[in-house]
């Protein structure tokens, strides 16, 4: 019976709805600011990590949970730099709220400024599902070209901002930064977009700072 | 009730199935060889294509099926050089023959010797759907990192052939032919590799005589 089916599934997405939200509301309680690192697979959220935990090296309490549909490579990489987990999904395009929350309690330390959520990397699937973050961050790199924003519409309409990386490519590659801005705030006018090139350590500063400005508009009661 | 859900789906997929191995059938006995190209978004589906088109340059009859969630940029892209139409998903991540079957009916002409199926940009959910195809190739493109067969096993398992991309950009990036081939073949032993740099146009003709080459088994009686 049909009828039957869809509501089965509404009660699941709702479910998880509200579990999403009370993940986030313990996480704002004690402080800590979630980010849900989304792209194609191959973008560079890895090495933007990696880049991110050794410029900040032991300022912020941060840990990173890695999301792929199999091994532990992710967290093999990041491990000299910072707490990490690894969850696989063992074929599934996104994570969602049950692996994050059950992950999140296997870390060593709870108690965290930072906690980086390394989505699948998916362009598609992930924007459909809150997994408890605060601000959701999607990462473009320049070799992808600058037509994707209105070829992914959901991905940009529902993150809060864009990070366009590998800007050390950017002579040997057909892309426009303006022009990929201009697609993406077409979607989404309220976007903060940030450059990087973690290769060679270019705008981790400014995303750094960046992010503890989302942190203390938390504390300040008013989430980003 | 769960069984009757179970059920359901069960039928869904067979439908699907059976409707993929006719469109297949039917473009054997044509003479039509049916291509599914797929790859993250980005890795140069389009260009390769482009480069393709024009390297046979009327040679052969050609039609390409653009597939992505919005936007019609791929066969806006390809028009100048080959018959292309554009499908759109509305959000879904991967093409399913119902729609490939639709557009096909829709070119301008169905007599062809190749039918490119240029997928949704995404290395997960593209890889559980027969959309009809003789060939499956998964590209992957040297910006991407060598580490990602592995993190993907299931879109490289299903592929029978791999063509890594952008060769060009290989002095700028961290990436080992040699790792990503071996990461590749760990999954798929029997997987046929190539090059490209549709950029330069490096690789596009070993390409092309591959691609007559797979037409010419199917001719044979022994599909690729």
């Amino acid at each position: 019976m049909p009828t039957k089916v869809i509501t089965v599934e509404r009660d699941v997405l709702a479910d998880a709805q509200a579990s999403a939200e009370e993940f986030r509301r313990a996480r704002t309680a004690a402080g800590t600011c979630v980010v849900n690192l989304l792209s194609s697979p191959g973008s560079g959220k890895t090495s933007l990590l990696a880049a991110m935990a050794q410029y900040w090296s032991g300022k912020h309490r941060v840990a990173v949970l890695t999301g792929d549909l199999a091994t532990d490579r992710d967290a093999q990489r990041l491990a000299p730099y910072v707490d990490v987990l690894q969850m696989t999904t063992g074929g599934a395009c996104h994570l969602e709220i049950p692996l994050v929350a059950k992950a999140f309690q296997r870390l060593p330390r709870q108690e965290l400024d930072f906690l980086f959520i390394e989505n699948v990397g998916n362009l598609v699937c992930p924007a459909s599902h809150d997994v408890g973050e605060h601000l959701r961050v999607v990462l473009l790199s320049v070799t992808e070209g600058d037509d994707k924003p209105g070829k992914y519409p959901k991905m940009f309409r529902r993150s809060q901002a864009l990070v366009l990386s590998k800007l050390d490519l950017l002579p040997y590659v057909p892309f426009s930064v303006e022009a990929a801005i201009e697609d993406a705030r077409r979607i989404q006018p309220a976007l903060d977009v940030l450059t990087v090139s973690a290769l060679r350590g270019d705008g981790i500063a400014a995303w750094c700072e960046y992010l503890e400005r989302q942190r203390q508009s938390l504390h300040a009661g008013h989430p980003a």
